[in-house]
């Protein structure tokens, strides 16, 4: 609040389950982080972000409205310039648009604070960039959570496309055999791999996410549970083949709860594109494997990412949201 | 070559049976324009290439070397920063990269004279962008040729990508049973729908393109021409659907040899992409039928692309090669 504090940045994530906040200052470094679960609905989520955002502001001695800039990501179709977001299925807000940046205004202390509201895997495309250290990040984030989407940062900008929906690969078919996708469509990539199609095969037991219980079966031997882990492996490889034919990425991040397996996910995929690459000289002239990459330890990388989009809102970065490398954040 | 005479920007798409060349002028203007049969391997795509230019410098009553750059559209995978081109398999290229711009500069005349090469596609792309009049092209040339690859112009700008494969949909495997791909994959978009898959299921008399023949055919009752021609209308709608789920873009442009069949392939494509639409909420929000667009009248798209294409490698329009609209070519 005095002019020898460092400006304090916000970024949440708001998922179907959690949110994850951190305040981060100038220098990119997170002086607070705050995980609590998440309510639906729009009451639910403007209460999950308010209460975030009062308990970074604990942490960091501040007042809320001491935030430089707040960002938000969340699932669903955001429209960046009017800072709402619609069909959040996840959030509980099927019907109608939330003007989330308006109505997080109205809460106690906020009014008059920039506030960037981003699609959940675009914000943690910066995130991964950023705890990547890229100098011009060229990317792919590939969240593999509830769903199967990608963020895309070609060129060091965010690419949303004409309706936001850039990156939604988790809705290509790639199986018209396959089961039916709840978009409506046959073998989607997001019904054959994604935390629920994991969790359909692989209940697990409770409190254990489907995706570990499913490898650690796997792992002790379970027929079942690694033929469906190879097919696991398989569809997060043709995700990532599928990003590279597209946009020709430099590198794809794994990301997303199923993610969080890490090189026991990454490896067998990388192997997996290593064994198409031979049969294929097309395929091993793109060098898939080597553009797989796991999200590196730090803070949580979509939350980090909102509050660099929130920066960027703030006139602090490029419009371009570039995501300066070595020495990160400054403009 | 006096003062007074307008700059002349010739550009030149060497395809694998056939070259087109145009020459414009400052204003946008083609004022000589040349098709001929094309040679392959080395030797032969100089020669094309120079007997190209020859014709167009012949019409437009200017020395070869007058031209202000020269831009060339090839398949292939380009270097742009070293204008060369490899694996281009319909140019009897396969082995050894091809020198494309030191080799053009070996030809009587051309020393000096500013050479961009272009993958055939992207500067089909380019070409398309500056035929709609564009302002900030926002577009996918979805080239429907012997193969099938898009062009991206996302923003204005070219995507290439790392390797140059953006854009390359057609090797995108969207059915596990479908038939092997010259890539080594099965089921790719290229072997399912491409010049090349339609004469395959549809050979047709000698003189006649493969596609116009079937279009007749079931145009006239043919019942198994009828099932082909679906599965090309399918499979074009799932291009078009896989590019506005990639990079959503506000446009598709269908270009290429088999697009020659301009609204009697456009046209159901939207049908098919509409009735995809009724069952699916998701992609009724993507409006994808609306994105569908033909190549407009005109001159040969991507040699006005390749044209362009050199005019920025002479620094007359920004690198992003963006296409001013309503009155274009004015830097």
């Amino acid at each position: 609040m005095t002019g020898a504090l460092a400006q304090l940045w916000a970024g949440l994530d708001i998922g179907g389950s959690k949110v994850h906040a951190v305040a981060v200052d100038d220098a990119g470094e997170v002086l607070a982080e705050h995980r609590a679960v998440s309510r639906g609905g729009t009451a639910g989520v403007l209460g999950t972000a308010g209460a975030a955002l009062a308990a970074l502001a604990r942490d960091a001695r501040r007042p809320v409205g001491a935030f430089a800039a707040v960002g938000i990501g969340v699932p669903g179709l955001v429209d960046t310039a009017t800072g709402s977001v619609s069909h959040a299925v996840n959030l509980g807000l099927d019907g109608t648009p939330l003007r989330l940046r308006d109505r997080l205004a109205e809460l106690p202390g906020l009014a008059g604070v920039p506030v960037a509201v981003e699609n959940d895997v675009n914000a943690a495309a910066l995130g991964a960039a950023r705890l990547l250290a890229l100098d011009v990040p060229d990317l792919a984030y590939l969240g593999i959570g509830t769903g199967l989407a990608a963020g895309l940062l070609l060129g060091g900008r965010l690419r949303r496309g004409l309706l936001g929906s850039a990156g939604e690969v988790g809705h290509v078919p790639v199986d018209p055999a396959g089961p039916r996708c709840s978009c409506g469509q046959r073998g989607c990539l997001e019904v054959l791999v994604s935390g629920a199609a994991i969790a359909r095969a692989w209940p697990g037991p409770p409190g254990t996410p489907a995706a570990e219980a499913l490898f650690a079966a796997a792992d002790a031997g379970d027929a079942r549970a690694r033929a469906v882990r190879a097919g696991v492996v398989a569809h997060v490889a043709a995700a990532v083949r599928l990003v590279v034919l597209t946009v020709d990425v430099e590198l794809v991040v794994l990301g997303g709860g199923v993610a969080e397996l890490g090189e026991r996910l990454a490896q067998p995929v990388r192997e997996h594109l290593e064994r198409s690459a031979a049969v294929s000289p097309y395929l091993r002239g793109l060098d898939l494997p080597g553009r797989v990459v796991t999200v590196p330890a730090g803070p949580p990388v979509a939350a980090l990412g909102a509050a660099l989009a929130g920066r960027a809102r703030a006139g602090q970065s490029p419009p371009a949201l570039a995501v300066p490398g070595g020495r990160p954040w400054r403009s």
